[in-house]
């Protein structure tokens, strides 16, 4: 019922918008049509629901939806806005089982203008899509009818997270550009910035801050709650990339170790690691990479992820989920705040960490 | 001196982010110094000017100018974040005579990581840079004290603002991709959406509502005025671009022409070709661009911009200029505003369509 709200929030903004571009001209109309398709194309909708419970939480299940809704479904455009610049990023093909922007709009570049690279007007749409989907968030948030003091502690919860979620962004990339100065620590910062704060912890604040005045003892348990619940999530994400069914998670397999991504898994199962050799495999360094069973190169993600599996690692990071999830579930029992909203945040804690994809 | 306030609050809000961001990691620190750097690095602040004398025009010179700089020097964040982008679109190597963003960051990246490309590097540092300074815009925008009309008022014109240069750089783009579909009136409206809209228009009335309640009169009248000295800008533009002094204009001589890029000069020279050979090199196809004086091929900036004098098109572009300067400074003479605001308008006016940079 809330995610059918938001989509419908969602389908009727970015209908209007629709309208309204095609107007000024019918290639922009195209544009408003692709970026459409993109935000619907379905996804967990993870923030919004974060949000809406966040909210519920202080005002239990009496308060109507509909002033809300513009709120929770600005999140997420918000977060098309970071998945579609992400997916440029990180150069991916496919999002949701689907072409990402930058792969759509390179294939939309039919005719080969004077500059002639599809691939460069791929890029360059989709970096215009994921600024539109940040300034229609903004456009769609000022729809919510909200009091002044409401208004600005929504904002102002919505801007720090869009900041961490930039420089989370940052520090995630800079750690697949240096894995060398890369250490566990900094993985689970990226890991609180990128994912905790922006998928869990603000959501909830965010909603928190929507419901009025803000009681500091529930913003405290929804930041630990966030905290816990976010990193969890996040190496339930680092065990799903190497591990994962790439039929369910809509990735290929391997992904994350082709990418060479520092994530907490492949760090710790680097300190775990018994012999040199398997230390050279782990350090994912094609070059370096050399099969002790029969001395042949390469990288081969499946003699590496088999590699992770025997350090231990991988339940290491299970026992780190299961721990932070009780630990979430214990703050949630103390925190003053709606039973329905509680054992919704518990189900949710248990779902975004225990997921196949 | 409203430029040295609005430098100050820049520095000054751009001091506190970094001293935030380096708390939180070092490197994110050391994004916020570069960062920092590329807003300081100058340029007109034209925005700001506007909008600072939509403002004015409103309330007169008796109105303290604190109060509004948060907002003024918002909209110089904001372009920071469109010319960061921007330049990743556009690939280019210098802005305002230095390295831009993406380039900056490449050199930054000595260390070739696993995936040992500066320029991806570069690319995606570049991005996040963007997005960063669009989300600090709005942050520092909600500093500026307003009431709750005023602010909502202000925040609408800025997201119409901030939609425009987006989509308006999406059909910029498109006709880079795809010039045979061009037209000189959608060369036109790109100069109204990117140009007129981004630069004079909307600040304007940003600046005006900043005041408080808008008078309509004055609104329709910074929107024509607008409108017309936007265009006459980037007509210039559009003759600096071929006929710039490199050394003024800080970017490569022939620039727009190699980029291909459909602007009204050059639509227009088409147009008035008088030959077949002449219009095939105006085609600006390296491929089937042969030097009717020698037979060559490829092609040759000072050739095709000898030849576009040739046709009259620039005369015509700048009889275009005068024209709408003239209309714009009869607007302002007939619109209800402040005679300081009115006086710097007409300046404005001039200064921004009689530049050599």
């Amino acid at each position: 019922m809330l995610l059918d709200a938001v989509e419908g929030t969602l389908a009727d903004f970015l209908a209007a918008q629709i309208v309204g571009l095609d107007a000024v001209d019918p290639a922009l109309g195209s544009l408003a049509r692709t970026t459409r398709d993109l935000v619907l194309a379905g996804g967990k909708r993870l923030r919004p629901t974060f949000a809406y419970w966040g909210w519920r939480g202080a005002t239990g299940l009496g308060e109507p939806l509909d002033p809300a809704l513009p709120a929770l479904a600005a999140l997420e455009l918000m977060h098309t806005f970071a998945l579609v610049h992400d997916d440029v990023m990180d150069e991916s093909a496919t999002r949701r089982g689907r072409p990402t922007a930058h792969r759509l709009f390179a294939g939309q570049h039919t005719r080969a203008g004077r500059l002639g690279d599809p691939g460069r007007f791929g890029t360059t749409a989709a970096i215009l899509v994921g600024d539109l989907c940040l300034v229609w968030a903004d456009q769609l948030l000022a729809r919510a009818p909200l009091p002044t003091s409401t208004l600005f502690a929504v904002r102002s919860c919505y801007d720090r997270m869009r900041v961490e979620a930039v420089v989370g962004q940052y520090l995630d990339v800079l750690g697949e550009s240096a894995p060398d100065e890369w250490s566990a620590e900094r993985a689970l910062l990226v890991a609180r910035l990128k994912t905790a704060s922006y998928t869990v912890q603000r959501p909830l604040q965010f909603g928190l801050a929507l419901a009025g005045p803000v009681a500091a003892e529930i913003d405290d348990a929804y930041g630990r709650y966030g905290e816990l619940v976010g990193e969890a999530f996040q190496l339930r994400d680092d065990l799903l990339g190497v591990f994962g069914d790439p039929a369910v998670t809509g990735k290929p397999a391997g992904d994350d170790l082709r990418a060479g991504k520092p994530t907490t898994l492949l760090l710790l199962a680097r300190q775990l690691a018994a012999t040199p050799a398997q230390r050279a495999l782990l350090a994912l360094d094609p070059a370096g990479a050399v099969n002790p069973a029969d001395g042949s190169g390469g990288l081969n993600p499946s003699l590496i992820s088999e590699l992770i599996s025997e350090t231990g690692a991988p339940e290491r990071i299970e026992a780190m989920i299961q721990e932070r999830v009780a630990t979430a579930v214990t703050v949630l029992a103390d925190a003053p705040i709606e039973d329905e909203a509680r054992t919704a945040l518990v189900e949710l804690a248990v779902r975004a960490t225990q997921r196949p994809a």
